[in-house]
């Protein structure tokens, strides 16, 4: 199979996305690196995106150039991921969506909701996918338990519990240090610290792996380490459109917490439970029946599993593959195949009225708020 | 050194929780049974008492006999154990308290906030003790966590997480069974389902560990299977007195959780976590530093861990010896020495505060409510 | 029900091991301590009892005149249970069964098969329980795995895999600390130093679930502290009657290894692990199928596994009463029911052929020894 | 950095291990397939490297025409994977060492004593890299633990415990199967079935660790299904040249053991374990002190974990990855840097010399046996 052209803008020299979007475009062959502007430093980017392969006529000095070197070109990239800073999300994927490209947009896909709503619409309009990474939903265990709802094997869900907290930021020591600070600063990170950094991750997974949306919430933020202004430490409650009842917390000074990205999905038949640092394993448990452990590689999985997994069971396959999934249903659907479960601009705009929501009641003591974006109340 | 007296009322022969303060007070040899009123069944309580070596004459009808007949004599028991239904308690209790009995109350200590008060007037003017059954605080790991915490070894506090939650309730075909039923319909259990049941002992470790006490609280209420009255599942955000944030859930629908009782501290210098299902070790990581894990048994432990274990390092002690370990406390108390880690009438008191006002906020979609008993703001 | 008697030889204030008994045989009421000798220092023992509740006249000087004053007595105790050092343990045992008593001997039963030979014989001629305190088989979850390959759930077991071994002694600097260095020197250990110690628990387990007896060994013996005699690590390959594979790893010197006693029983139809530092459960899998997780008090447990815990399913229960569960089952064998699962006299008998067997194989490179006592072959 | 030329032989369409050698050479962007003699079936080979990327001209229809291909061009590939049938490994990899080619050779190298020391020589003579994808070696953590040792962080290695056990051979309905039939058949498999499939991956391990090599051993083998001519069970107790004990247990009947390869590492001042289905973390017990959990990406790992680890701490990798770090370092040593960790030619040989030995050993009932081949005593 002919391999597809892949751009890059962002994930320079010195970004920690950067080679994770490398390993994930490029492990599975699908992908290569064709065209780039990897750089702020336009010297600095065109250097090393030759360094990495890319011709010396497609290592260009920013993103604009390189929306007009591509779109000139007969063998344009057939996708643009965009990694650079969060802030500059926004302007890039609207440029280069009404340009006709597909997009991977890093997360948070806007800063505000009126953003996400116009990529939304823009997205839709050009026709072009435009995806969102929410990687960790492409972890083959996860799909499993998506389908696992999607068949019925745990009834009507009730009730999904999702933590995704660590400890890192828990030194008062090193919370000036420039890689923390800006966390909770709202003048580089915008409304939301932890909750938009790591919470939303376990949002989406929320109604990823439920089949529903988030209809309204209410929040209670904390910043245990004064100095901030941002919270580094909440919980989230919310109701989805079906009802379920949801419990989310996120946290970045729980101590000993390394990677504390997990979820519990409890319906009327079964229950299951997932862990990031332990991926390859969903714990289920059919109502009044024994626990079972689910492996990865296992006969008999969905095919959504089955088809992301690279080795055989017990063989663990982790986080770097997991971004490397996102980039195998993108070539897919870039071939023309459906790949629904490939978060999608709506997700990035239902993630940005959930963080707003979440402040909105974080600041009215908790009060429920409408999570909804307003185009898809 | 001389056995001291007990007595038990309820926990009769078809009790459950009967056998666990049977073997609670035996095990360690320092109490022996000297009287009983053991059922409501006067016949069967009586003949019950008999089998297990009371004496006929100390074998009573009912508690309004024991009180009387015990009273009368000069060896009469030096503790009397309240393990009948829970809307008894509060009278049982007081009587006894009043007529100079020590008393180990099961949970809930009374059904209303103003009992608790009176129980702690009543208990304070006697001069007696008054324990309620938060047993759980006896594990050895759990006392080391509360020392490590008084000792600085985590410094000051900032957040505790802590989950109750089983999913033996989930089984809605099940939900009329009337062992289940009772649970979530007010006319039985109060005004609070799981979160009094089980979320309660949740919230008196967090206090215990923290060395502090709740002040205010926010809380979420559900009844995921819907012919529930009651909430069978909870969340509840609370502040402590000191600043320190709390964040409990508890649930009886989380299939495939067994015994989910588990609870995360995080300090300033450090974080620790227990789990119930595995309750001889925490999980102890100073920041910065690696996890270790503290083990019951090994040398160096502080005095209230290392005096309520009974076997060498890495052979478990489980559940019911943390019931015995409150009796080991009780008879050092009785004894004379000081027990300040007893649960006391105090504790039983705040417990129902909370619940009052986890319940009122519930109502009133989170809004934040004072969880402190009149007596004590 | 009316308590049984019982009297302790050994197991005096200092000792480790006496509180583990007396808890075992107290916790559940079958049995009341009646009489005792209990320490080497007549003076101290008899004091040690009495402050225990042992009358006056019961509390004796030595073993010998326990064994006067016991027979003489219509209350004569049910049961004697032998806490004395190991090499007094045939006199003692062999002297109590020829005058009637029931015995629950410590292990090792008897330091040569000669001895143990003659205690089959005596107990056989004398009608009377002996029992010995392999203790780690009363804990219900094994009693579980016995049941299931008993009805077939694994098939014809072809695999067993025990491991003992802990880091205890692995400290050279500490090796001539009296509490480590007599284990393993010849003159107070005997023959074998952490097999005979620690590994026959193991070996005995391997045989108790498998429901089979071991016909010949290959040992593989070292002693990786210089210093030592005796081994510290040991490696045995093993057949069973019915052409059971085994293997079974032992060591003191496992650092970081706590309590390291786990067993894995593979056959023809599933596997099955279960670990004495999480004896509450039992991984179970059937051939081609997932792991399931069955819990202690889980309903449809054999009656071997749900008669031999006390409180509800993820309630855990720990060493302490294992040891209390041989005494369950020794007050209802003394009470004339059946209790085959109880270890027996050949059970020690075996284990000291297989000690012998393994030290001589062991001396020989590992030749395979016929590990069957004479009598039994 | 320019990319390197890679070839492979073997690894067509409906090989197993053809992806993970494909990405493992290209997921971190040091090779890019140029040339390849992909299948038995020229046609079908020739298409699917084609498919791949591979100029028509180097889509070769067997390893000879490849080979004089490849060294006729100016542009040969720097590296050459073999990953054809177990028997043709020895004739491939020789002929393009002769050559002049660094070649990655699957394991077993060889299947004969005399063929590895034959490798041996002509790498030696040719001065090219010949490495042995033993890809476990390659985990960051293994390599941490290795360099534990190196620093004398658990002193001098006492014992090495190591398992390689699974139970997909477990079902003797399935044992006719063409894909498992064949590891049993000495005229497939060669001298031996599991001992050499995956016990060899865990006695390369234990010498990698430790930092020694095995000396001498000891075999117990079992063919636990019966109509299996060689062993699917096996037990190796092993002496390194130090003198560390080493116990080694294999099995491919270990029902519910899904991918159980772990080592154990004891020597005088600590101890360590390491899983592979958990490979992201090591357990360290230094002795008399708590276990403490080093992970993956923590600061202050050697160098040799550090740069083999792609993502951030808690993320976790896996076995795709292990052998990515293998063609890492590949990399590394074309280009010039020293990189000892890699598996040699000289590793190889001691492996198939250690097989040929535990058969011996096995044959004459656990005689020990020298395990070092000829050209090493």
């Amino acid at each position: 199979m002919k391999k597809l052209n892949w751009g890059m803008i962002g994930g320079g020299e010195s970004s920690q996305i950067g080679p994770a979007h490398r390993l994930g475009a490029q492990a599975d062959g699908n992908f290569v690196l064709a065209a780039g502007a990897l750089d702020v430093n336009a010297e600095k980017g065109r250097a090393y995106a030759q360094s990495l392969g890319v011709a010396v006529d497609r290592a260009y000095a920013n993103w604009q150039e390189m929306l007009e070197g591509e779109r000139a070109r007969e063998d344009r990239v057939d996708l643009v991921t965009v990694a650079t800073p969060n802030s500059t999300h926004f302007e890039i994927t609207k440029a280069f969506l009404e340009a006709g490209f597909n997009v991977l947009c890093e997360k948070p896909m806007t800063m505000t909701v009126e953003e996400g709503e116009e990529i939304v619409r823009v997205a839709e309009a050009s026709g072009t996918i435009c995806a969102v990474n929410y990687c960790y939903s492409a972890y083959p265990m996860v799909r499993e338990m998506r389908q696992m709802v999607k068949t019925g094997q745990i009834g009507k869900v009730r009730l999904v519990v999702a933590n995704f907290s660590h400890g890192h930021h828990g030194d008062a020591s090193d919370a000036d240090n420039p890689r923390v600070r800006w966390r909770y600063d709202p003048a580089m990170a915008g409304v939301s610290g932890q909750f938009a950094d790591c919470g939303i991750h376990a949002l989406h997974m929320a109604g990823f792996i439920a089949g529903d949306e988030v209809r309204s919430l209410s929040a209670d933020f904390a910043s245990t380490i004064p100095s901030r202004t941002l919270e580094d430490d909440a919980m989230v409650n919310f109701r989805m459109e079906g009802g379920t009842v949801g419990r989310l917390w996120t946290s970045s000074v729980a101590i000993g917490r390394q990677h504390g990205f997990d979820i519990q999905v409890f319906g009327e038949t079964g229950g299951m439970r997932w862990s990031s640092e332990q991926p390859n394993q969903v714990f289920y448990t059919p109502v009044g029946g024994r626990t079972q452990i689910i492996e990865k590689g296992e006969s008999g999985l969905s095919d959504e599993a089955a088809r992301l997994s690279r080795v055989a069971i017990a063989h663990p396959e982790g986080f770097p593959l997991a971004v490397a999934n996102i980039y195998v249903d993108l070539a897919a659907a870039i071939r023309g195949e459906t790949r629904d479960a490939l978060p999608s601009a709506t997700d990035g705009l239902r993630s940005m009225a959930a963080v707003y929501a979440a402040v909105e009641s974080a600041k009215a003591d908790g009060t429920w708020v409408d999570a909804r974006p307003p185009m898809l109340r």
